[in-house]
């Protein structure tokens, strides 16, 4: 039989539903790559097999008894970054230890009703604030493309987890770019959907302005059947909204469709080969039809406004998790513990001031929109690197803006580095747009080279 | 003759389409009037009766001309809050001196356009950041109904300008009810609608996520009659809203409303007669088939989150006026910069803490409205008082709900005082239910006790 962790979620719906296979089956064949690479990679911070086990076969059981599919995830092992609730499961953020939630986050909730298996938490950077998950607390999660090299962050686990293939579909979280930073770097699919679509109660707040839960898959298919399960007005949710149809998006024909490169190369320095690559998927859509309008962000601080997000962050988090910062220091490495500390005690007119850079640059990202309805720029500035390399300053310049603007974003695979290393094309829209976005994907996906699978361990 | 200044908003406008009398003769009427009063008012901090001329006669040439009238506005004359820039004329914000900006607001590009005659800028407590408007660089405004008390504010001018008759009607900025105070204060009716439904661009910052543009009016239907002109997306605002059938709103049928009264009086001390008063209201309601139903807010702590507002709006003010306060600290009174610097200065997570208060408070209050459409409350807990007496803490107490909610709300007067002065009654209804709630005061007004007009001076 073949590899039943090759499908990805869309195909293992629909077997699933045919019966080809049992969820339980499903389990033990990424259960039995877990085991496989896991000391390898180290992806997992809480491994949950018999959890799991149960859940899928309460799956099989519904299927026994002619029970409909709760949904397209009924029985499908999908892995949660270790800062989203899972009731009854130690929530590290990606600290040493920071609570054990009785109640599930809204997504865990939305994840469950929709009868997900849900096999694990996924290690992470530190809190969050970083990209390349060499996790003090936890260890380093290793990418399944290059041993020593960074899956990227912050969900990094996340996207290591998918792209070995330990699970078919992971929830990371969005705050800059730490979900379509490591799509990219792991080769697969990821979303930052608009915000507030997507309740983060329940996930610990890194930033409220600019946090999002999104989906990492190895098909962009994959993340509309995930978009779908997990969106949804919360009302226990402050930042939650309202988002009536839009989820909606028809096909969309690239003939005619304005798109725009909203930076130049020469806002953020990428290194060799990045922009050349992106060029030529912008040449394959000009080629498709599509037309290049001139939409550019004017007078774009990638610097500026990544440490505007950077500095809010630091405050927020500094303030949600101030009691147990006083109460259990240790759980905090010196490096986020400095941080945390700088965020907190900064003066609240620097904190008012990056605030006001990033609704400045809200309003430029939604005219841009009025140009074009689909925004193109590559997903990060250079492919993944070794550990031992310092992280470029840079990784989020591209991914920001959308945070910023609130509008819906995600990252396709769209081919190898010179080095061999995959690299993310990443498509914006106008908020609310979420569907049109995934329609515009699906769209220009054929257009970009496949990839192989990564060989974990390699 | 009848005095022309007797007309409300819809009256006069319906007057001069059918030609009964000029623009520049009502101009000259509430001129007039103004020239008899303003002497011991004090509502202007720049009276524009020269430009305003040449809009009252640009009015009647459209007419003369036979083309038809911009708007119900057109030719009839309206005043801003001197937090409101208008073109060409200085905005003092109630501080000495601030700026002479080159362009109007969003909201005077609107009464242009409307063709509405700006006939003046308007006292406000300094900085808008309380609610006397004992103003130390422009002066006390007087409450029209009883001199030596307060109009409120900080929109007092504004509201001492339409209750003593010197304009149509007027724009002030409500932050945590400095519309609706000073319209309850004054016998008026004062509109703060869904947070980001009228732009704030061009208005002096209070707080980003609290400051709202609205109307004080003679009547509840002069507030629809703004409202249409002054909503309306602004694609140059960042806290601007798409709010597509936000105005819409049927005739309401009292007969099974369902209404909540979110305080209980222990909640916030009122002088005596106010929570009777308002029960003689609810009665009335109930008396008229409105069906009162619990949906209490969860243990309101109105001095802590009042406290809250006051701390962001100290941090967000002390930031967006920090260029002038650095060259120009003579334009600040000691206590209004003492306040500024406080929240310039404040640490970070102190202003992360107000602002998450003030969000659970926000997820709390649009709850209610899954059970209640209509939240009733006093608009204040005392009537206007003297200006020799220190002002009661609690002011807002009544009235910040609806801004942490961002929900639209209303001030109707209400009847008088044991002691002769007005009372206001205060409506809310869920966000971007505005034209809702409009329809819902037009049911409940007939019932309230008809007020005489005051006289000023008295």
């Amino acid at each position: 039989m073949t590899d039943l962790t090759l499908l990805d979620i869309t195909d293992t719906a629909a077997s699933l539903a045919a019966g080809d296979f049992s969820a339980e089956a499903l389990l033990d064949a990424y259960l039995s790559r877990i085991g496989l690479h896991e000391g390898d990679l180290n992806c997992f911070i809480t491994l949950l097999a018999e959890p799991a086990r149960e859940q899928a076969r309460a799956a099989d059981q519904r299927r026994a008894r002619g029970v409909g599919r709760l949904s397209a995830l009924d029985g499908v092992p999908i892995a949660l970054k270790d800062n989203i609730d899972l009731a009854g499961v130690p929530t590290t953020n990606g600290m040493a230890r920071l609570r054990t939630p009785a109640r599930d986050s809204e997504v865990a909730r939305r994840l469950r009703v929709a009868g997900a298996v849900l096999i694990g938490k996924l290690n992470m950077h530190e809190g969050a604030l970083g990209a390349t998950t060499d996790n003090p607390h936890h260890g380093r999660t290793q990418n399944p493309w290059r041993r020593g090299y960074t899956p990227g962050g912050s969900s990094g686990g996340s996207a290591a987890a998918v792209a070995a293939r330990f699970c078919a579909g992971a929830l990371g979280t969005d705050t800059m770019g730490s979900v379509r930073l490591p799509a990219a770097y792991c080769g697969l699919a990821g979303l930052k959907p608009t915000y507030g679509l997507i309740s983060t109660r329940g996930v610990v707040p890194l930033s409220y302005g600019l946090d999002h839960v999104g989906p990492l898959c190895r098909s962009h298919r994959d993340l509309g059947v995930l978009l779908a399960v997990l969106a949804g007005h919360d009302p226990d949710c402050a930042e939650s909204i309202q988002g009536r149809n839009a989820l909606d998006g028809e096909a969309v024909d690239l003939r005619g469709l304005r798109f725009a490169v909203p930076l130049t190369a020469a806002a953020t320095p990428c290194t060799d080969g990045i922009w050349e690559d992106f060029e030529v998927h912008v040449d394959a859509l000009r080629h498709h039809g599509a037309v290049v309008v001139d939409a550019p962000l004017p007078s774009p601080d990638p610097t500026g406004t990544r440490l505007a997000g950077l500095l809010i962050s630091e405050a927020e988090a500094g303030h949600a998790l101030a009691e147990h910062f006083l109460a259990n220091r240790e759980d905090f490495s010196d490096g986020f513990a400095k941080m945390l500390n700088y965020g907190r005690t900064a003066p609240a007119h620097r904190l008012v001031a990056a605030q006001r850079q990033l609704a400045a640059v809200k309003v430029q990202m939604h005219k841009l929109f009025d140009r074009a309805e689909l925004l193109l720029l590559p997903t990060t500035s250079q492919a993944a690197f070794p550990f031992e390399q310092a992280p470029p300053p840079g990784q989020a310049d591209f991914t920001q803006w959308a945070n910023h603007a609130g509008c819906p974003a995600l990252s396709l695979p769209c081919g190898l580095s010179p080095d061999g290393l995959p690299l993310g094309l990443q498509l914006m829209a106008r908020p609310l747009a979420d569907g049109r976005l995934l329609a515009m994907a699906e769209a220009i996906a054929p257009l970009l080279p496949a990839l192989a699978l990564p060989v974990p361990g390699n």
